[in-house]
């Protein structure tokens, strides 16, 4: 198993990891801060951390995430949508590494506000609680601030089996790539906030995504790799074929990987579905693989609970992503958050523009 | 022990938790959030949240600690000073329970600012890996993110023994109340960034307080509670004063109680020492209660590590905060904060109008 905590062996062919910006930021800490001599993950191999418990053969994971950005750009704009996101987010990490949930913590930025302010909070409060019920998990307890803007950060804990344990490395080519569920509706939930879509195109409580915990359990044992979706499917993907140093072929057709809603919805737009895959607020759906020879027990599994797992496509040999006959780059739609310096109505010109379905086609 | 996951039995009578502005932010939020049926503690009960684990008779301590309003303040101006202090902000939770930290997880905001952030975030990181290696212990992983100020959350986790724990509650009148050390170092830094105290003054680099972790190993099973002063002693003492229904008698004289650089620039300051006792910025010392008859095991323990704790005063029946002779309205101090409406020079103002060394004695 301890193999897996040394530094990847990053040969200098195919695509490197610090092609991508969020990348270089991880590696350019990681340079600095000293690692945990018993960590279970390196850096970018899993969703949460690992850690061994003295005495138990449980894995601690654990993990952090904030939600600024989101609140900042109106993707959320009702206390009850922020609150259930803050728990969702670091839910979805649990899930992708296998683990049961202990409980979370939550640390609120609130803005001022008096009376008004308490409102807000109970209503933060609610749509907190909601997601937690929902999951079955509960907040242990948090810290709150004042300052100019909402910014909550949660931290989820929980324990893994040690045999259980997915982390986003460990897929070869030749593999099946699954997704927990249909996408497209963090995109969705973005543009509802960035161009104020009316609410009979989507309204905001459309976007409640669940983390995939139940799915998870069901992938112990069985999924070489998985990743949530938490910045879109196409970095999703793409990071996977980086770490794993395969190829990600999405074969099935973009329209059939969508939401219905969002199906939709981008007809009404007029859109093609790449955008719905490539922006950087994703559904919170585990994209995960397996070999050919598992898909019957997975299937099975899943029968049971009557979750129906989305076939996307394979891996292959070499590097990089195809959707479809068009090859994508990864990386190019990962930094475009960076290329358009913060502006969103510039990201969503850039990420069109880049819809490989508007070109003659490159690759494949 | 589940007895103490109960809520506490308020009497009418006494100094009520809802008094203080942060205690009624934290009713509010418990009133709607439910409770994980196997927490170890209360609200408002320790400093860290308590699960038991699974298998084991040890308990997961975990906390969670935004730094935001001391950079938006300037009393942590450099990103060594913001690093180290995101790190110890929540290992001094962890030590008030007694727990041993696994690690921590971090959640930064980042200003933007190309290059310039890229300096920023390594020095932020030496910061952050500085007070590492001083408690021992390492970053699991983290989350940055981008915004106008820079905010870090710092997560803690940990190991208690279930028998070691160190709850907040649990003292009763006729004890001894003790701190790790001395005091001041906090009000002193929030001062330095306040008021634009000279380097001959105070440095910045002057304010490294350490999470006690070693000292709370030897304060497991003889500590009765205890509690950081993360907000300052008088904060504190009056929240340890309202949870265990007694009074804080501080009978050794306030002068000694400072830290001698405190006691230095209070004195070139002409001020007394009560505003840097009082001051809702701490240095990150244990306060702690013990029976008299325990005070001498304490002693030698502490002697085998050369540490020195430092005699504060005695628990007394009833509630309330004496320093020396004088009565001190600790929610009137507690939320000066909210009176001041955010002005940092008003709410020094408000601090020094409520000094009882100059007033006449009104209690005691």
């Amino acid at each position: 198993m301890h193999a897996l905590t040394a530094p990847l062996p990053f040969a200098p062919l195919g695509l490197s990891l610090d092609e991508v910006r969020e990348n270089r930021i991880l590696n350019l800490w990681s340079a600095i801060l000293s690692r945990h001599p018993d960590q279970e993950n390196g850096i970018h191999e899993s969703d949460a951390e690992l850690l061994p418990l003295p005495g138990s053969d449980q894995l601690l994971a654990v993990t952090v995430d904030t939600v600024a950005e989101e609140i900042a750009l109106g993707f959320y704009s009702t206390p009850e949508t922020i609150g259930w996101m803050a728990v969702t987010s670091s839910l979805s990490d649990l899930a992708a590494v296998g683990a049961a949930p202990l409980g979370l913590l939550i640390a609120a930025i609130l803005p001022d506000g008096g009376e008004v302010a308490g409102d807000f909070q109970a209503r933060l409060a609610a749509g907190i609680e909601a997601a937690c019920r929902d999951a079955g998990t509960h907040i242990l307890g948090g810290d709150t601030n004042r300052g100019d803007a909402c910014v909550m950060t949660s931290c989820a804990v929980g324990l893994v089996p040690r045999s259980g344990v997915i982390r986003r490395v460990g897929c070869r080519a030749g593999e099946r790539v699954y997704a927990t569920g249909p996408l497209g509706a963090g995109a969705a939930a973005a543009a509802r906030g960035l161009l104020g879509l009316g609410e009979a195109l989507w309204r905001e409580e459309d976007y409640r995504p669940r983390a995939r915990l139940r799915e998870a359990m069901l992938l112990r044992g069985l999924a070489t790799s998985a990743m949530d979706t938490s910045d879109g499917l196409v970095a999703t993907l793409d990071q996977l074929a980086r770490l794993n140093r395969v190829a990600m072929c999405i074969t099935e057709p973009a329209e059939r990987l969508l939401d219905p809603r969002v199906d939709a919805l981008r007809r009404r737009l007029g859109l093609s579905p790449f955008p719905f895959l490539a922006a950087e607020h994703g559904e919170f759906e585990l994209v995960f693989t397996l070999r050919p020879e598992d898909e019957g027990l997975l299937l099975h599994r899943a029968a049971e609970i009557g979750w129906e797992p989305l076939l996307l496509g394979h891996t292959a040999p070499g590097g990089g992503l195809l959707l479809g006959k068009h090859e994508i780059d990864g990386a190019r739609i990962r930094n475009l958050v960076d290329e358009c310096g913060g502006d969103p109505r510039r990201y969503l010109e850039l990420l069109l523009a880049a819809d490989p379905s508007n070109h003659p086609t490159r690759g494949g």
